[in-house]
């Protein structure tokens, strides 16, 4: 069967970035939705085609609030061979009196029980599902609203702990992973819990749109563009 | 009498980029537009002011297209006590066969002699009219156009010649500009001439009000961000 287009961006980003190095045992981020079951699905098939060495498993941190993981999801992950383990936390318990729910607390509180349990686990990569458009729109809020050039980065090393940040879907839009997931029959959820007020991203969401006209190709440049920095021709 | 508010955002980026210097001889690019005359009435304030020594001069390279600097410009610059020369460049003649007349053309020839007088007439510093939009616009094109970092700095050392380039209006945008420039009762045109196949720069102009829905605060910190680069946050 000939890779899909999706997992050929994928390659790209992997090689460009070394996401998946020999002996790596990684993490990944399972959510639900159709990134993270794209990134399952693109470790699973390269895992097959032992062009390296790795070990690999996702980890669904269920919250009080979101969808969980559908019965068919949990399906197509045993038909691919992903290892899914799954542990929860309540969001709402570990609110501090007089916050309320938002989309950052609620990441927050998941992305951290996603670090403890790979340092826990002996994992050395924690693989996440942001993809072009995440990365673009991070941009532009830093940009426009903290005056700062900077965003999640496709390989981040903490300085803290013993993991490594991997974003192998760095170079694939929202259009490519919708259409894909269509193609593929992902049966994923995408999270309608009430307490998005996101306005921030919805925001730049669409100031990505209206810079970009939607292209892949710009979207891309200016993603380039970040690599290609002339500092002599900066203010 | 105060300083007027867009001068006030000269003096800051004068600052910031140690624009002028003592001992300086600067050559003030003049077009008969309004960014250039604004440059032209700032450094004569400025100069007034005695805040450091140095002397400037206009010079117009008048074209066979484009606007010349008109009568009352002429009087308002010398009112100012804004000595300007003037030279002539054939730009058609200067175009090579099979090639059509273009703005970027016309302004590189225009900006050669600009750079030979400068050198010819020991100035060290040549003071150009681009604004924060221009730059921010260039910006915009040169990532999405060809992924790359850059755009026309406010302070810039050329290799080759003994003089470096300045744009003072650096943190002004066009809003700012033509609000100046009708408190003052600027005599300024707009080049009019019918070679402005300059879609490229329109369309960028486009982008930049897009993106920031043409806030004075958005495009500030878009162009703080690019001295405020995180290496470690990118790709």
């Amino acid at each position: 069967m000939p890779q899909p287009k999706l997992f050929r961006i994928i390659d790209k980003a992997v090689y460009d970035y070394r996401l998946i190095e020999e002996g790596d045992r990684i993490l990944v981020g399972i959510s639900g939705g159709k990134d993270s079951a794209a990134l399952a699905h693109y470790f699973a098939c390269r895992q097959k085609q032992g062009r390296e060495r790795f070990s690999f498993a996702g980890l669904h941190v269920a919250a009080d609030i979101g969808s969980p993981v559908s019965a068919e999801l949990r399906r197509q992950f045993a038909q691919w061979g992903v290892p899914l383990a799954e542990m929860s936390v309540s969001v709402f318990g570990r609110l501090k009196p007089g916050h309320s729910m938002n989309c950052w607390w609620c990441s927050t509180q998941r992305r951290t029980e996603l670090n403890s349990y790979a340092i826990a686990h002996g994992y050395n990569k924690i693989a996440l599902g942001h993809h072009l458009d995440d990365m673009l729109e991070t941009l532009l809020m830093n940009a426009l609203g903290k005056g700062e050039l900077s965003t999640m980065p496709p390989r981040l090393t903490y300085q803290k702990y013993p993991v490594t940040i991997i974003r192998p879907l760095c170079y694939a839009d929202i259009p490519a992973i919708v259409e894909h997931a269509e193609a593929y029959s992902y049966s994923t959820a995408t999270c309608t819990c009430g307490y998005q007020e996101n306005s921030g991203r919805k925001d730049a969401r669409a100031r990505l749109a209206a810079l970009t006209g939607g292209s892949y190709a710009h979207k891309r440049r200016l993603f380039e563009a970040l690599k290609n920095i002339r500092p002599e021709y900066l203010p």
